[in-house]
């Protein structure tokens, strides 16, 4: 059995939990908090919640730590120093700092003789394989990622900052034209405007100024001024009853040509239709976990990505049972 | 510079020579052939066409040679009697012998110390593996394979073997309804019949008996009797104009289930429309030989699949690269 622990338990926390539980192989032995211990009750029983002050204690109690925090603050400080006493698995998704956090991770990993695998969830994760997949086999061509239809956590935020927003969900939706041009083997070039719009759903406080606050939305620097936005205002009640869960996905196109004169086109597309991204999220990092255990069995230490993980790994099966029945 | 050989001049191992000048990172130095090399006329200038016997003389002159024979009696006897010499890869695609071919090619690589790579194409091959990614993440769903539209090689011979056929091709159709029914997370349980159909055009000869044709091809076994199948009778011209290309393509789907309850329902998708069957599957074998002499260079011998393939090993660009730009 692998041995589990989750440190931070919300919503990934949570999917992190149930995910284990569909994998025989795996037991969950721990839930690491910040928070009081007392005032998180978690699902599985007999399962101990744990002050994150006593990660220390637990060194050689878990097979794979899997952190389950934020990228903007809690993740960069996290998975270096939980590095240093355990294997870990995190989901850091901010694109830009992948290559600090990297080298952070692998310094504490390679010191303490760990393994380490950061932004496996399915953007970065699954996704990162198919562009490189793509860009593999059919090395002159055009790639292309779409988000959506599903709830932007960070352009959510960003509405309710506004003075006089009480709630919001806002929706990422990608453009159905540019997604067919791209099936198509067109190789579009496509600006942001042209690759999804935004839609908003929002509670406005009693007496706002609806069009103030739909102007300072669609005028929003970064977050909607490149794209095409509609704001919807409606009531809690409709929020809560219609936009209450967290679907989310995508898609992933490669198109390229081959041939003497290059004329064959070839199109590969990968999609994902998520009723819920955190819990299809902690998925991905459970399977991850697995392949670090197996990597670390075998001594092989530092910081990993998904892009250097044998896909073999991450299944229960042996390499002879997944030829038999999988290739 | 990756130098390859090719073994085998049919129209996959055209594709590879194709696909070697679209990787500048690798140079082609010879084409091997059972033929009379002075028969073979082949397109990059310079790179000379040998005799199969004098393969042994190029045992240090190349890094990985690529396999372009037949599975069902070239590969089985070629790939292990190569894996002696050289770093090695196959696209071996009778998914019922793998294990057997395995072990026979892990014998010989294990022996001589070199790096075989069998089974790559794109099923077996890129679609395999997002049969594991997908079962790897959703322990708890359906699997799906869907072919076509596309050209089957084995059921065009099939009809072509037929008293009074004189040429034909098939076309293997998904049922677009199942599609659907997958696709909506219905997780179906599709016998054969409901998830292919079989489109034939046949050429028959002058005087031949249409009708006794047609109820040969709609009733033989293994090839069509699970099948609805349609057959066209057409001209040889119309045969030439229309029929002329080898697309094929399909789809590997996983659905799944998540949460507490298994309230949420995942849906991941991969598919494939190519123009050409050979020259993709040679996209794929050429990026599986870099890989191949990058393992080789670790020394790390005996049979792999592309499940045992870290995927940064199959991109040009570095693991440091691809981080920053594709993660």
């Amino acid at each position: 059995m692998i041995r589990i622990g989750i440190f931070g338990y919300g919503n990934l926390g949570r999917g992190v939990e149930c995910a284990v539980a569909q994998n025989d192989d795996m037991e969950l032995c721990a839930v690491f908090t910040r928070r009081g211990p007392s005032g998180v009750q978690i699902r599985t029983p007999g399962v101990p919640v744990v002050a994150a002050d006593e990660l220390p204690a637990w060194k050689d109690k878990l097979d794979v730590l899997i952190l389950c925090g934020g990228s903007a603050t809690d993740l960069p400080e996290q998975t270096p120093r939980c590095a240093s006493l355990f294997n870990v698995v995190d989901s850091f998704d901010t694109h830009a700092k992948i290559p600090e956090h990297f080298a952070a991770v692998d310094a504490a990993a390679q010191a303490s003789g760990h393994t380490a695998l950061i932004s496996c969830g399915w953007d970065p994760g699954l996704f990162s394989l198919n562009r490189v997949y793509g860009e593999a086999v059919l090395p002159e061509g055009a790639s292309y990622t779409f988000w959506g239809k599903g709830v932007s956590q960070g352009h959510s935020d960003a509405i309710r900052r506004i003075a006089g927003v009480k709630d919001a969900r806002q929706y990422t939706i990608p453009v159905e034209s540019a997604l067919e041009a791209v099936r198509a083997g067109k190789a579009p070039v496509l600006t942001t405007r042209e690759k999804h719009t935004r839609e908003c759903f929002v509670v406005a406080e009693e007496g706002a100024d609806l069009a103030r606050i739909e102007q300072e939305i669609k005028t929003m620097p970064n977050y909607f001024d490149e794209y095409d936005t509609t704001v919807h205002f409606i009531s809690e009640e409709e929020l809560q009853r219609d936009h209450a869960g967290i679907p989310h996905g995508g898609f992933v196109l490669r198109s390229g040509r081959t041939g003497v004169n290059r004329e064959n086109t070839h199109v590969i597309e990968y999609s994902l239709r998520l009723d819920s991204n955190p819990e299809f999220t902690s998925s991905v990092l459970v399977a991850c976990a697995r392949a670090v255990s197996r990597l670390a069995a075998r001594g092989d230490a530092g910081c990993k990505t998904i892009l250097d993980i044998p896909p073999a790994l991450l299944c229960r099966e042996s390499g002879e049972e997944l030829r038999k029945k999988m290739l």
